[in-house]
């Protein structure tokens, strides 16, 4: 067993946990927000659709609490599996916080500190990992307000978890 | 004194502050990269400039960390200070991120899992503060990076910080 760094806790596991989920009510929310069609082919500038923003986050964040509890990564796979439903990504989605939820008390102790290799690929500490998931769910999202604004539709309150 | 709660650490104040500052520095990036005219005058479906989006930013991230510090909230003032200017922005940009570096030690132990009253009016433990503060930036510069692909400028790496 390591020695843990005693230190002021800053946050919770499971007050990170509440956040990471928090964020993914929203993105849910912004996913429903979308007409089914739009959600599926409009973009601007030549980026992805929000469909297929959303299958990325789908690949991430799944696989991406395993990978952390268990330490076994799989290749991202950011195809998209809605096939033009939105009720199926719905689904897919719900399906996910599910297993964030299963996944998430197995991650086992210092491993945020830890380096990882995630997917086999990006190597950092656990903590940057986690926060790159969450960050980059921001990132994209915000991404899916313009699209929904360009298109005349008022996307969910930011701060509303 | 109140005992703190005892619990592995998932991230150190130093990780925490170098994980905002890795934002602010994309997002400063970010700023770079829009021609000085765009900065102040392009957006999407009704939304504000980046500059607009950028004064936003800079209110909340230095008078933010002098509340966390201090407990002493002034209220927001999100009027854009650089008046057009993309150097008077930039300029903006790095005293913030100097004051950032210089309260961040003046936050008081525990502060980070007090409630606090942000800018007079949000009520919230402190690392929900502070989460916030990074994550609405995050919101805004993806916005930013949406603006500069429909302008046929290619956005900074987001993995880079």
């Amino acid at each position: 067993m390591e020695t843990q760094v005693k230190n002021e806790t800053l946050i919770s596991r499971e007050q990170l946990l509440a956040h990471w989920q928090g964020h993914r009510a929203l993105t849910r929310r912004t996913i429903e927000a979308f007409p089914e069609k739009d959600l599926f082919s409009f973009s601007i500038g030549g980026m992805r659709t929000f469909a297929e923003l959303a299958a990325e986050l789908l690949a991430i964040a799944g696989p991406g609490v395993v990978g952390l509890a268990t330490d076994e990564w799989k290749e991202l796979d950011e195809r998209d599996q809605a096939k033009g439903s939105k009720e199926k990504l719905l689904e897919l989605w719900d399906k996910t916080t599910a297993q964030i939820d299963q996944y998430w008390e197995r991650i086992p102790e210092g491993r945020f500190q830890e380096k990882l290799v995630a997917f086999g690929q990006y190597e950092d500490q656990g903590y940057c990992t986690l926060l790159y998931f969450i960050d980059n769910e921001i990132h994209h999202r915000g991404q899916g307000y313009v699209y929904l604004r360009a298109l005349g539709i008022a996307p969910p309150a930011f701060w509303e978890r």
